[in-house]
């Protein structure tokens, strides 16, 4: 029901993406009338593949997390992760209100043996064709040295299961690569991360997102929240202004025209729609948070990026991580 | 001396600069010899409005600033804010390291009264073609509320007094606009620019920078410097991709030629070199930061802005409106 579009987007991503994995089995929940009628309009019939469980509540996008949380028990998003809890489904995707997802998992999952705080995850595309993981992006905004050695533990261990690295490669996000540099919290973390047995390559900045220096960036979700939004404004001023520029006399719409092959295929290497689906990581379960503005295509992408953890076990191999942690620490 | 590039960009600029401001005197501090060679090879002559003053020692790009600060004495950054202190000079400008350029300037310019901590404020360009105000950037790592709301009146009364504005709009950078979000020093910061008397919008997010929806935006040392590298590195992404995708072929290269004038147009409005030169602000004195990678244009963009806060008494205005605060909060 979630998102800017709700179940005008969500449904037809669901049964493009059963096409795409034809073993994979989902649940829609939410408000019957609205699915089936989205499921009529596209000529599919609910069965056992394909299922709708009923919500009669839905949480609104900006609706406080404590309303979410305590007075809507049958809403699209609690049953949706109740049946996560239950294990009647092997994950939960939401496009819906970000604090209230983050708060309903976390109550109803729980966090994993050692993780104090679950961390929201997301993917960037970087310069050198690579990926890179940053986390945490906005669940948190006062983290310890120790959230942020957990951050750091928590996407080592997905990308080593979901892009099967063995050693992924984790940087701590500062101010200056020199250890003298930033506050006392990333100091004492670039510690904690430099004894803690990863793959710790030290400080990085911003643009190292970018540059696929690591795999995983590791920061506090205050400052990842405004790094990824002012990316994101960025990358709108960017395409506006190549758009305006491009629009602005007959000629340069000619232009446009000769060089529409290249735009095309640059649109289609920025296209962010591609790495939607960010995890909420250190549950004991799978949630995997779409973008509100998703269009199918990214939407089923956040989909995609569910049955990945499932199929290589995220949360296990975070929970063994911890517990191995606590064998050779005192 | 300063920057990668040394007196080879900075004295050319120089040369360039007083071409267009002809009424403005420069000293150019460093070695002599190094100067001197400099501008003969573009047939300058040294005289009253074009001064060497000799300045034996260069801070180095990556010295430590204590090393700066107590160590060189004679170097030519330290001799440039001495200068500026002793009404020799009305500004100071340099490209050299940035962390012993804030510590010498603060050390021997002094903050001004009711200021604790002097902040680095830049220019970003936005989707209105507006211009939006960033500080600080990297030098406060740990901020207090305090430390946020003399942030927000120093770019308050640098914005007034260099783009007369009466009234510049002034924004918290958060991680939403409710006033729920966020950590305990933004919620607490948030209260104080409410009472401040200055024209407070509440929180932005890190897109609002580019959206233009503010003429200032606040955030601390640490945030404000994640936030701008990675935009950088995204935009050095962006135009390395779009570069890429039009020399695939040789028909895309031709398509390149045929958009030609419109990707120049373009690179002339995102050209972060027009905005070159951050203020340090807060000091009893006025001193400006070049990129260190700036090139002639660049580096001649930061004199002009050092003229411009010395025409508008930047440090002035902050000074009166920093006693009027102080007469109207007890």
């Amino acid at each position: 029901m979630g998102g800017d579009h709700g179940p005008h987007v969500t449904v037809p991503a669901a049964l493009e993406f059963q096409a795409r994995q034809p073993d994979v089995g989902l649940v829609l929940v939410g408000q019957p009338d609205a699915l089936e009628r989205e499921l009529a309009a596209l000529g599919a019939v609910p069965g056992e593949r394909l299922r709708v469980q009923a919500a009669s509540e839905v949480v609104a996008m900006d609706e406080p997390v404590a309303t979410a949380l305590r007075a809507k028990k049958d809403s699209s998003m609690r049953v949706a992760v109740d049946l996560a809890k239950s294990g009647a489904a092997h994950a939960c995707v939401s496009a819906g209100n970000t604090g209230a997802l983050m708060a309903i998992s976390r109550f109803v999952l729980k966090t994993l043996p050692g993780i104090d705080r679950p961390a929201i995850a997301t993917v960037i595309p970087t310069m050198k064709r690579t990926k890179t993981y940053v986390l945490d992006l906005g669940a948190n905004v006062d983290c310890t040295a120790e959230h942020l050695l957990q951050f750091g533990i928590m996407g080592a261990m997905l990308v080593a299961a979901v892009e099967h690295k063995e050693r992924p490669i984790v940087g701590l996000l500062n101010i200056g690569v020199e250890d003298i540099k930033g506050n006392e919290t990333v100091k004492r973390a670039a510690e904690l991360l430099r004894a803690s047995g990863l793959n710790f390559a030290g400080n990085v900045e911003g643009d190292d997102i970018f540059k696929g220096t690591c795999d995983v960036v590791v920061c506090d979700g205050f400052v990842g929240n405004a790094v990824l939004k002012a990316v994101e404004g960025v990358l709108q001023m960017m395409s506006s202004s190549l758009r305006e520029e491009f629009a602005r006399t007959p000629l340069t719409r000619l232009s446009a025209l000769a060089a529409l092959p290249v735009l095309r295929a640059f649109r289609g290497r920025m296209d962010h729609r591609r790495y939607n689906g960010a995890s909420l990581l250190g549950l004991r379960g799978i949630v995997v948070k779409s973008h509100g503005s998703a269009d199918r295509y990214a939407f089923g992408q956040a989909l995609e990026r569910a049955v990945e953890e499932v199929r290589n076990e995220v949360p296990q191999r975070i929970e063994r991580r911890m517990l191995q942690g606590q064998a050779v620490t005192p």
